[in-house]
């Protein structure tokens, strides 16, 4: 299982529209707002890195608001 | 009282609208505008980190003019 | 409950020994080891966001290896 | 009359030694110390900006623990 | 011949369009996509430097959908 | 005299109108094009400070393709 | 085969001792010094994305000078 | 000709050896402490860019007391 959390920047006044649509992306099992200079954090899961960035590039990022996103991926030691 | 310093890059020739707009919001108890890579730093303050956060999310970025804002949120020792 | 995620850069070589003492600390209730610029990230809880900064200060960032720590704090919509 | 703020990185453990030292420097107005990517926050003012400029080179960065600064200027519409 | 490495980041959903579109600049001899901060990241070869910045500027960055680039240049030892 | 460096970040395909706009700036008494995360670089020198901000609000960044600014302020030893 | 691209800071006057380094890791397959933020950059690639990881935790991170690496992954459209 | 700007960051209280060991690189034909992320910044010229690599390799970043450099390279339109 790939993992990974993903920081978005949301246009200003998206942030709870884009929250609302990343609650019916499967593969987002924990989503928070943000203080700082991200506005939301969301932890994804999938079978394998390739599936993964495409959870990012055609589930997250052409959400209305998105921004920006930096996927921060988990690796095993 | 949670505290926290807002940095907010704005939309160039919108400093001064987004300036006498954050004269409105009354937990923006300090106002700068600045050199370098953000535009103007507003200091807030409310009664908890949770009502700090809704201010950054409800009152400021809403502001037409504002890009983008990072938030520093202030702690105790 | 206050929540945070602490991004976390340590001397190389020391990132298995910093893994290690964070799986000691119990408000550490997630961790990862990443790719990118961090090299562990790591999901906290505590009572309250003062609390929660107390042990960033006392608990994450005195470990050997150490040598930046950057703390997203999480709000309520 | 000059004003600044300086955003300061300490070394791991040493936060709190350089928060009492900043709290001797009668140009450090406010201080602050921080969650996020700086460990510290304090506002400085100064009769104009190179004294300014001295305030952060010669009586804040030699402060034992502090690793590195990013001084934001203030300046007027 | 000079050597860069162009990291793109683009507009959400065009990342396969400006995909597509570097594949047709002959200067561009990799191109991959990426997790993390940039979307894309595409090795760029030319006689001399100045050429190298004409292939950014004038065949790179106008793609439609590349919002910002950021171009590592390299030298030899 | 207060010197500054202004590095700007321009819309794709803008990096020329915004260089042939900057020579008109009298203020500014250098101007390259750059390879790198900014786009061009200025140095302007001004009277004093808070007259080096105004140019860099009222006479840089209102530039037709001008997207963000960056200001390296100058301090004397 | 996965594939990344390793961003190395060095520490003064280490550029090459670490690049002669680098040139003993068979899963290096490119490497360049660069201008700019960071000082090397190297293509590696190993069977998958946990090997890659672990090329950059255990056989690059470790050579004596490296004082930080930010490491971009590339996917596959 | 190839031009440069090498922003230095420096150890703290080492700003001043730094900025005097720097008066003697002729390549630095221009100088300046900073405010803000750099403590700072010179105009260094090559016959050629790998020229200028050299001079930060081998001339500038060895100064004891640099800690980080970041260079931005000119290219012409």
């Amino acid at each position: 299982m790939a993992v990974g959390f993903v920081l978005i920047s949301t246009a200003p006044s998206k942030e709870h529209e884009v929250y609302d649509e990343l609650l019916k992306v499967e593969e987002a099992t924990e989503l928070y707002p943000l203080f700082g200079e991200y506005d939301l954090l969301t932890k994804i899961e999938a079978p394998d890195f390739n599936l993964l960035g495409q959870v990012v590039v055609d589930r997250i990022r052409p959400i209305p608001g998105v921004i920006d996103t930096k996927t921060l991926t988990c690796i095993n030691f």
